[in-house]
């Protein structure tokens, strides 16, 4: 068990990670992608545009024995995703510094692709994510653009996908408010995943 | 690994449960309220007002050697929770069938309470379980209604406990509209925890 | 003043319409539909894809001397859309029992232009609005689906449109529960809209 | 007309008003207060915590021929108001400098109330406020604590009020990500209204 984080469900608060410059995926919308990324032991996962490497520490935890594989082109976030790892005793991070979807070649076929960043470049990443993803994985994206969400939906509802599952997320959190409360409003995230079919 | 739901994840999808006539946590609010409790090895967890048990069964994957106790006041709610914890391969729920908080006095101190249902007596089950809960615990009630939000916010915002943290969750769900789709809303739900701090 | 709704104001409750069959635009939506058409006297409005005429009436009340030119395609709408102009006494409704884009052709040109329903055309149908539209004139689109939503920003961020404005509303009513309330969600709907620039 | 918003709806954009370091109620919240509060010709209207005095603008174009008293207790408040009138050619507005309830004394009687910033105090406004409210007249308030929301729900749940009705609005704002859009969350609030019956 972590010291930082000694339970073993998944969502770990935001401010236990370091994080530095880089925009993070919020603690609600984290533990949502984990849990619809159905991990399980000895998978191999990609975290696609991994920035702080907060959801590849994630990720990590609920896939022992497998790997998971972060793909981060800032040199800033491959720093993170080392700092992160070692916060949290995750040792099975192998970190990939590169663009995606270039930085995804050569890389061993995954059971499970996490988007979250994509470079204005989701078709191109997607396409690669596709094809290398094993039959029976899944492929889960977070997206925060009108036009991201319909790439997405549209890539994930033609074969090889099942129909693609996909939730709206809101959060708003508890603040104080000089004797009282409030609930401050993040950015709607959209989750969108699917299940690639067998032949 | 349950052929049900064979991950480490919480977050199960609500259909894979029976779920009868009674109304049930959706899931991305299971898959939040697993996370804001913090659930770990041995704990002991009281889910007060359990429902169909999809709350208490996702609570015993996530604390194994520990107990959950399950307590529910209507016959249809244990019947459920009986079949949901043999078809999710959950062997330690006990099933207390009764209302709180009468139905809490003598069981053993928990680790930690999630409170549900509350049946119009929010006040009563709050101070039993407050009492009961061993220090380091943590408390954590799912909410729909303004008055019992404010009831837990004030009750948790006093010694022995320490700042709640609260979470507004809103989600929607993805669903087909002819060719297209849309998001179809679900209520909102307060999530409000807290930890029992030391004497 | 009218006898139903003896207001100056936008936002005419959803029951006080006749409504049939027909998804009705919602009272928030509606009012906040209104709003950002900045309608004025003598405005030639279009409404397209009128269903109930809820909009167009409300529409009417805001164009003291213009026109609404309501555009529906089914029997029914057409009927209700009647039967609302006469309930709020609304004289300047003018009728077109027909499909867009095709009952679109040698309308009047409009200062406004209002897109609901748009039966999957809705690029056909915005080419013609946006030909039709006078210049520094406004549509306004209110939106359901993510590919709508996207067709729409990419169509109004091109000459001769103005910069997009867009809200995402996100409403929920206070019901009752018991002896206590909580809020029911309504689905998100996206309002979207710009202005006709000059040559 | 005026030349700063030259329509006839509500909603007058937040970047229109003069606002100092004072908040100030959202657009969209405010065409949504406005109208549920049913402004009409010749009405009497309270507007307590009035702030920069955007909603008593709004409110003093929707009732002609009446009244619009705003009561603010801060100094930069009573003096933005009276820049806000001059803006959008206002004279119905009258300020009262001073802190509700006691402000309120004296005041003639209102057909309507809105209630925005409370101060702490809202038990004691609403009491003053539903005292001297006229039989049929409308009571407002918008929200943004729990505490208030539930405070405002049980005083309008009792005589001489009707069943209060409310709507909680989540609202985001299209803006610009690069070459893309996103939505940015604001916080949700609470709109509260009923009727006082007659005797």
């Amino acid at each position: 068990m972590n010291r930082e984080w000694p339970y073993l469900v998944p969502g770990i608060p935001d401010e236990a990670f370091e994080r530095g410059s880089l925009p993070m995926t919020k603690r609600e919308v984290r533990a949502l992608t984990i849990s619809v990324a159905r991990l399980a032991p000895n998978l191999t996962v990609w975290d696609v545009g991994a920035g702080t490497g907060s959801l590849s520490v994630e990720a990590a935890r609920f896939t022992p024995g497998g790997r998971v594989i972060a793909v981060e082109k800032s040199h800033e976030g491959i720093l993170l995703i080392q700092k992160n790892s070692l916060r949290f005793g995750v040792s099975q991070i192998e970190l990939i510094h590169g663009e995606a979807p270039q930085a995804l070649f050569g890389l061993p076929a995954p059971e499970r692709v996490l988007i979250g960043g994509s470079g204005g470049q989701l078709e191109e990443i997607f396409t690669v994510c596709a094809r290398e993803l094993v039959v029976g994985g899944i492929l889960v994206a977070t997206i925060i653009t009108p036009r991201n969400l319909v790439k997405i939906l549209d890539a994930l509802s033609t074969a090889p996908f099942s129909e693609p599952e996909g939730v709206f997320i809101h959060a708003s959190r508890l603040e104080k408010l000089g004797k009282e409360n409030y609930f401050r409003a993040q950015n709607g995230v959209w989750i969108i995943s699917a299940r690639k079919e067998g032949a």
